[in-house]
């Protein structure tokens, strides 16, 4: 399959071209270039819903719940599912993909883990790429679902137009005040296993959190969700405020803002990514690495290493 | 004052020169280029320790007690408190500096606070910034405090030699499986308020956590120490354990690793910085932004995008 018939796939929403693409993406493949070109046309369609939360609060069962309900309305669903892996040790997988099989016999489905250690730029690049390949494969619902650890579950937040944050009683790390930058990324919030002691002290406990988060007048008011996702037990309410906070987003123009802010940084990251593989030499150690060692030592300022980045960058365009 | 004698008497470790270079910081001075010149050949001499943790975990009155025993020893110290805030709301203040004051007397500490809401890059940008004012002025050690939310709370291990990270018991966020991250940042572990119910519980299931993370052969493996900081218990074997994590670092290499692996984050944040100034006009919408939409609407790739944004650089360099 070469890359023209790869973007024709993908765009016919040929499942195998679809997870190809996906896979260039993992490995960051220089194909890229020439397959977003191709897609480009045809994305901005699709509406990106993230999900986070810790580990154990039944992101995996709340996805599929949302998954089948989707299904039940006829809507194509594409579900990505991220795997933060810590930079610094192996890290574990998202785990648990098994319970999506129910829908593996589905047309209008598509369930992809990604994990992308190792690159230049981790997930924070990889993840507009692959959601691109989706948008462009024509899947009207695109389902981020993220494990809550430190930065991703924030990261998250940029990369989708609804933000759905993820709590279940017993689980009180997940709203605490430590875990305020979740608070305000958060557009719906769901305290999944509701049938559980404690369900109503947790959905009391972050009521009063949102109070007391700044808003503007006029801004959306994340709402709180109980779900039992395993019995599907308040999906429909679930799927009712995302479509509810998808229509803000149309008619506030929020949503051109977040889409928008979302462009800026995928440009920027590839920009610093080219710039990277740019100052790269073949001695095995790249120039910035030169650069950052002559700052450490004191030889030169961060200003001076930035100047000569830049015109090391100008002279290699 | 102008820049040169900003510098000059930032080197001679005049306290107020010090608040001031902090100040165009954080105020994010064009003036910087030439002071951080300045001060270049004069850095790479402190000892730079992170100290984070939950909010109640105990952290400023830990910094206090640690900046008490350092100069006990007669080593000159320098106190960054670096405030997180939110980039969605106006966000929360450190608080409490006023724990500190019984230090303000003292020539041989400098104590600050420093916020970095709205700037382009954020902490990330402005923190290195204010190490190297502090690393400049001669304090032998710099201790840099953050409040632990979401993604401050893993950037402080890029900008630290050795990285603290600060628990309680009753307080189980702290150690909990959704903090993996943290896990892997600390290089050593401080559980404070050790006298209160629950601290005996609190280390052995930071043992159990610790034991779980891969480590290279040879690798430092993270201590943990109990503290009762408010009574200065625990704090002389805490110093200990950061001596013996310098002199490892020194022995293994890291140290040249951290700090060259710091320089070059710097370099590319400040590279990313001007690239962006380049791009602005005076119309209020900067040539990113313009590209930005264009991608969000599906008008041209990010890739197109991003070649556009370094042929820009180009021409305006």
């Amino acid at each position: 399959m070469d890359v023209r018939e790869l973007v024709d796939r993908t765009l016919h929403g040929d499942p195998r071209a679809i997870a190809r693409a996906i896979s260039l993406v993992e490995n960051a493949s220089p194909a890229l270039r020439e397959i977003m070109s191709g897609l480009a046309p045809h994305t901005g369609r699709a509406r990106i819903i993230g999900l986070t939360g810790a580990p154990g609060v039944g992101k995996s069962t709340s996805t599929s719940a949302l998954v089948a309900r989707l299904r039940g309305r006829g809507t194509s669903v594409a579900v990505l599912a991220v795997d933060p892996s810590s930079p610094f040790t192996g890290g574990a997988l998202l785990g648990d993909r098994v319970r999506m099989q129910e829908h593996a016999g589905d047309n209008g489905v598509f369930i992809r883990s990604m994990a992308s250690r190792g690159h230049l730029g981790g997930l924070s690049w990889a993840t507009p790429h692959a959601l691109r390949v989706l948008d462009a494969a024509g899947f009207e619902v695109i389902l981020v679902e993220t494990v809550g650890v430190g930065q991703a579950e924030v990261d998250i937040a940029r990369h989708a137009d609804t933000t759905v944050v993820l709590s279940a009683p017993g689980m009180g790390d997940s709203v605490q005040a430590a875990k305020a930058g979740v608070l305000e990324i958060a557009d719906v919030f769901v305290v999944n296993k509701a049938d559980r002691e404690g369900a109503h002290a947790t959905v009391r406990e972050l009521r009063q959190m949102i109070a007391h988060v700044d808003r503007p007048a006029g801004a959306w008011k994340p709402p709180i969700v109980s779900t039992v996702a395993a019995k599907g037990e308040g999906v429909a309410e679930l799927l009712g405020r995302l479509d509810e906070h998808a229509a803000h987003l149309r008619s506030s123009g929020g949503l051109e803002v977040r889409r928008t802010a979302r462009a800026r940084e995928e440009i920027e990251a590839i920009t610093v990514r080219a710039l990277r593989e740019r100052l790269g030499d073949v001695h095995g150690h790249s120039a910035l690495d030169k650069l950052a060692d002559a700052v450490a030592r004191g030889h030169t300022d961060p200003y001076s290493a930035a100047e000569a980045v830049v015109a090391a960058l100008t002279e290699a365009g």
